[in-house]
């Protein structure tokens, strides 16, 4: 991934999403300050990247992407605040700072994760943020809405807070993570190829291919990452999973195994995209990314 | 309301909704019971009456109206669920039974709830379940989406938290239920409409105002029951509003007053049907039975 492909995206993404903050009226200035805290964060936008990336690789452009951008981010940031609740994963830190419910209070924290759901879905449908005809746009819900909810990211956390304590084999630990982070993530890259308004059923099978493989890559890098990375680098609780005696791919795998597995999902990835030309280079960089990052 | 007419609204919708809840694959079975567990509860279903009812009013069919009948109905369980938490309102009784929390417990409650709000967008996203064009689909998420996101329902739900213990006049009163429950309800009335296929601006208005007015009916009435019934009538604990220092109707006009203020808002919302013929009747029925109720 190259820095400036990166930071434009971010920049981009960022600007439509601080649109969305305005309260309508002055009573519902903290719930709308809530939500802002809880996506204006300096997150790395790796979710509109790839529903750019992706736009791009079938000839679109960086416009019609905007609304689709958003939208992923909304649900990755909604899904956050309500992982960091104390009933969940009890954490106090995100990137850094004091995590929604710590900067405000559970309940407005409860509130601004549902309002970033609904917020999402709209900017979907609304077709001044989502320029898109009704076809398209309605794809991308069904799309979005599939991987948000229980048969996808809601299944995953619940699957995963269910397995603490328990030894998961890599077949069931993978079910969790495709769930939990590998729909969303499937999610983007399908409605960056909706929004080139290119999108074909080849395209749509080989750029799934490639998601399902940087989705997995993805969570076995963050594994590693909370072995071997410190807190102030990952910007959240360092070692928090072995703490937790959460299931992790080093774990299962001992970490030499879980990072050869990761550069394999990438190459993995990299394979899918065989059928795409240069404008597929911006997804090519973002596979390798992924296993490099270090936080 | 015709008892016959809402138990035939209530028997639709349940069988529809039950649909929705089978696990895709047994990682999944406790999420999805505890989704099921906080719909299929034996509710009133208001919400989904009033789309079966405002379809039938422009000549619809029932099964027109399924889909937005299933999508309402799930906001506005998603919204219990949440609203029940230790963090918000802290009830263990609704509807005379435990609370999702307190069934399962808080994460599972917590996720429950974030998957059937996704699940109701799916829903009306999906042509299988919500067989529209997709102009129609689409102004059905757009109006769903507003109404129970930040701006609506949600927001509410933030006004209502945040005035606990303030002293509030009746015009801030109306314009946190007109956020909390009005959204939903104005909703449900519009997404009725749009399931006919005959709604025109005209009628949408006429319906709005209806809405509206029916919206706060229902509230105050709610605030009116809180003072006169009992927790085994009621299903949740009588006297929780009082007891929590809450805002209330009968608090801020005394109970007499409160009560002439439901009956006028009934007429209004009678006054708003008068250019409908007698497709209206269910309506009408709905507009007198929401004051006329006692739990």
């Amino acid at each position: 991934m190259t820095a400036s492909y990166q930071k434009r995206c971010q920049q981009r993404v960022d600007a439509a999403l601080d649109q969305l903050f305005q309260a309508p009226r002055h009573e519902l200035d903290r719930l709308y300050q809530a939500m802002r805290y809880s996506v204006m964060n300096g997150g790395k936008r790796i979710r509109p990247l790839l529903v750019y990336a992706a736009c791009e690789a079938l000839g679109g452009h960086d416009e019609q992407a905007d609304g689709a951008a958003c939208a992923v981010e909304l649900i990755h940031a909604y899904s956050l605040v309500h992982d960091d609740l104390p009933a969940m994963d009890d954490d106090d830190l995100r990137r850094g700072q004091p995590t929604t419910h710590k900067a405000f209070d559970e309940a407005c924290a409860i509130l601004a994760g549902d309002g970033l759901q609904s917020l999402a879905f709209e900017v979907l449908a609304d077709r001044r943020l989502n320029p898109h005809e009704a076809d398209i746009r309605l794809a991308m819900l069904v799309a979005l809405s599939r991987a948000a909810g229980p048969a996808g990211m809601v299944g995953g956390q619940a699957i995963d807070l269910g397995s603490v304590g328990h030894r998961l084999d890599q077949q069931a630990l993978e079910v969790m993570h495709r769930h939990k982070t590998g729909a969303l993530i499937e999610a983007s890259v399908r409605l960056g190829a909706l929004a080139s308004g290119r999108a074909d059923e080849r395209s749509l099978k080989a750029l799934h291919a490639y998601a399902q493989a940087i989705g997995l890559a993805f969570q076995v890098q963050d594994d590693i990452l909370d072995v071997e990375s410190d807190t102030v680098t990952l910007g959240k609780t360092q070692g928090k999973d072995q703490a937790h005696d959460k299931p992790t791919y080093p774990a299962l795998l001992g970490l030499d195994v879980a990072k050869a597995y990761a550069l394999e999902l990438r190459d993995q990835a990299l394979h899918a995209l065989r059928p795409f030309d240069e404008r597929a280079e911006p997804l090519r960089e973002l596979a390798r990314y992924i296993v490099e990052r270090r936080s």
